[in-house]
């Protein structure tokens, strides 16, 4: 699969996973038809409510732009939900991170696969109500 | 404009309009690609936040089928936000409406324009706050 493919592959698969845990969700179309930046889907329960950007991403480190990070999170804070950075390991393994686990650059927000691993909630913490 | 056109500019123009008022906008991707059905997007600040069905329409009366009606109202009422249908008249009139507004047929929900215009909350109720 490309890139792209994905990509949207692991949306979808995040998508059914958490819809099947009781969760409304949907996904924000592109950025073509969107002026500003927003998250990649919206997972909203009564209780919990999450914008989540989706990366696939299988090398040993994450890096998300410092412009791409600081509009959603703002977008997420002005909305009043969490913002969440679900990154997919390969073998389907998916880590939950906050923005203030990634290290900042001048450009940035990085994290290693291993802090990940150390630190982000795995899927079964999100699915049963990890609280961020 | 097709109908198809004529409905997508009224979403980019009410997108437009709540992200001036200082919502987080998110348009949801089409049916295609979310396998439940849900609303055409979802606005969100602090204190307020709707998922809206929107519908530019110049007939007497507008109808939506009782299916679409439901599941939507179901999403919004799992995801704990309000579920609003907003009606684009001709010139830019806006009218939003609850569920409970509609008159109820064995296969549809409907609604007649002088009713919506009555009962109906109006642009800029929603924009000072309007409470359902």
């Amino acid at each position: 699969m490309s890139h792209y493919n994905k990509g949207a592959a692991a949306e979808r698969e995040l998508m059914k996973i958490l819809e099947a845990d009781g969760f409304s969700m949907a996904r924000v179309a592109g950025s073509g038809s969107n002026p500003l930046p927003c998250p990649d889907m919206i997972a909203m329960k009564k209780t919990k409510k999450y914008a989540i950007e989706c990366k696939s991403w299988k090398g040993a480190h994450l890096v998300l732009s410092k412009e791409q990070m600081d509009e959603i999170a703002n977008w997420s804070e002005n909305a009043g939900i969490d913002f969440l950075i679900a990154w997919r390991m390969p073998r389907k393994k998916w880590f939950f991170l906050n923005q203030k686990d990634f290290n900042k650059t001048d450009k940035n927000f990085l994290i290693s696969a291993k802090k990940a691993k150390e630190i982000g909630l795995t899927l079964n913490s999100i699915l049963n109500g990890g609280v961020f």
